[in-house]
């Protein structure tokens, strides 16, 4: 299946590295031991969590392998830094957070909401960059959390995540701060240790690592409640036996990740601007939605105005192509995306807009493939478009 | 280092099958989509996902998979169901447990306590049976949720969970039951369609699958309010991207499991009681903990009076031989078991109790040489105990 495919939606889930799964390995079926136990095999299992920590600690810069706890995704690490802040904190009933927030951030502000929380949602610009003065002046003696992606998952967009917490702090330093970084992690360097951040999710199925294990930064000082009750583990923090095949494939996942930060801050992001400069060149209706500055490399997202984005993607797919047209997270709903609305990306091309999402794995052989197809799928759909007196106009030019 | 060592910690966690990891591996690096896209690749992982939990469902004996839901672990599905159960039901605070319940069970009843519910604990006898004449007596109109484990970790004692979710129910039939099935799931038949359960949790590095991948059994008809929010999988009911390689992989530990469960309720049973048997008989001061005619097959509880069970477990692993002195989950402390508490373990033997647990790869060899090397180690240590007096008269006899 995987054979001659080009895949460029690694903001979806990425390939596990041959090495991570090599990693993981002896761990199944030699080292299962559980680490909570007390005899050799058990050892074995605990130092690999334990060194594995201190892994996950470098890869976003902690101070002390302590302030990592262990999730099963990036879900659970949102439900826990948000639900474990408020739990502990009834009194106060304000949040912040963004209108272009992953789901698993947005549908909880929507449900506290119901549970009687206010709830800021600061909106973005039409490049997707983030109201910093919006969101500084809603700070309140109320404020229990502030909740703020590191990078857009659909248009790459890094927020200014230091600087916001800096500067919230300075106007309440109660309020807590939580960083979804599962788009950023393994894409830029991350160094949380200088920051005010209390709080910093990532998931190992991001960077090339597995589906279904994640982490939680809590900031050394900063409480948090379980979401998971049961055992000791995680420092009571998160219950469980501890998953250690994954949590060492995502430490060996993060040290490769550590390995080619280069790679992907060069190489792969030549690809991603060559993938936009070819695609905006040679396709007259296509307006790129991001025009940010400040991106992760591996991101883009391109309009085609007139043309519905699922047809693109069914006509990538027979093409041997993988991208998206939005959050896998959110596919399936036949609503246009709700980041791209807050950037008010006009209808026109809001439907029919394309995310591509490269990866160390992604070859300058792949992106001059999508560049030499794309235009003849757009073109044979341009054909069909409902709208052939708009698309004249722009096509005809 | 698993050559050559004699595992008999199976509650703990268990090795998992050759096959499972074959099962699981090409979901890693070739059908890596994530299941939620709409291109072939994801087309795959999804049909993965489906498949087995239509596997999941026929291992518990559900109706339909649509009752399934994948977890991250048994933890997780005992918080999703026990917290998901009282937020839609803020009006009833009484809830009922066992004295006896996994931590998982314990300690988030223990919570809930501080939050303002009452919360009836319900005693076992001193085989480990319970009470549950005690346990339906307790059921009144404010309650909201009855939480039985179906096999007890430690002991292995069953619980008549059909019986009581019946009697429960009968009493009020609003009540909600959960059943923590992780140490039945693999060991004995489960057939929850033909019940009263509402949930079911179960976690397959019990049966042989990976750590850190659960299910939870919600009964068609039942709601339950997600712990994991986020993006619409599992139906909304559990948020995150679906951790394929893993479902895949309990999918074939439960196959493996129904193949296997004559071997469990035959073999491994009769291996089990061997050891019990040698045991007892050449050791003098060897008392059975649990001596339920209703255990699972595969666990035996052993006290040695006067002797320290940290020790004994030491010296066992010396000779290469792992088994524990009470749950995994509750190892670091230095209190004596719960669940022996509970059954009124006298302190002769509450700190001298070990507890091995076998499974499908536990050969008769194994229990020989057990059986062979632990009269030296009690006899060893019974030399250095304080109790000379008082094992000197059990000794002599």
């Amino acid at each position: 299946m995987s054979q001659n495919i080009i895949y460029l939606d690694n903001n979806a889930t990425t390939r596990v590295d041959e090495k991570v799964v090599e990693a993981m390995l002896p761990y199944f079926t030699e080292e299962y031991g559980n680490p909570s136990s007390i005899y050799d095999l058990a050892h074995v299992a605990n130092t690999a969590v334990r060194k594995s920590r201190e892994i996950i600690k470098d890869f976003l810069g902690a101070n002390d392998a302590k302030e990592i706890i262990f999730t099963s995704c990036g879900s659970e690490s949102a439900s826990t830094a948000i639900k474990g802040t408020i739990e502990l904190n009834r009194a106060k009933k304000h949040l912040i957070t963004t209108k272009v927030e992953h789901p698993c951030v947005l549908n909880l502000h929507k449900e506290l909401e119901k549970q009687g929380y206010k709830v800021d949602y600061i909106g973005v610009d039409s490049n997707g960059d983030l109201d910093i003065t919006e969101l500084i002046s809603k700070v309140d003696k109320d404020t229990a959390l502030v909740s703020v992606m590191y990078a857009n998952n659909e248009t790459g967009a890094i927020f200014p995540v230091e600087e916001i917490a800096q500067k919230v702090k300075e106007i309440n330093p109660e309020t807590k701060i939580f960083v979804d970084a599962v788009q950023a992690a393994g894409k830029i360097p991350i160094n949380v240790k200088d920051t005010k951040i209390d709080f910093m999710g990532i998931s190992a199925h991001k960077f090339h690592g597995p589906k279904g294990i994640g982490a939680l930064y809590v900031k050394s000082g900063t409480m948090v409640a379980p979401l998971i009750i049961g055992g000791h583990q995680e420092k009571g923090k998160r219950a469980g036996t501890e998953n250690v095949p994954y949590i060492v494939g995502m430490a060996k996942a993060a040290e490769l990740a550590m390995e080619n930060m280069e790679d992907e801050l060069t190489r792969v992001k030549c690809l991603r601007d060559t993938l936009e400069e070819e695609i905006l060149s040679k396709i007259k209706n296509a307006r790129l939605n991001s025009t940010s500055k400040n991106r992760v490399p591996n991101t883009t997202n391109i309009g085609f105005l007139y043309i519905e984005g699922e047809l693109i993607l069914l006509h990538l797919n027979d093409a041997g192509i993988c991208a998206s047209s939005g959050s896998a997270c959110t596919s399936g709903s036949l609503e246009p995306s709700h980041v791209l609305r807050a950037m008010g990306v006009p209808f026109t091309s809001l439907h029919g807009s394309i995310r591509f999402s490269l990866s160390r794995y992604t070859t300058e052989e792949d992106i001059n493939y999508v560049v030499q197809e794309l235009p003849h799928i757009i073109d044979k759909l341009a054909k069909i478009s409902p709208f052939q007196k708009e698309l004249g106009e722009i096509l005809n030019k």
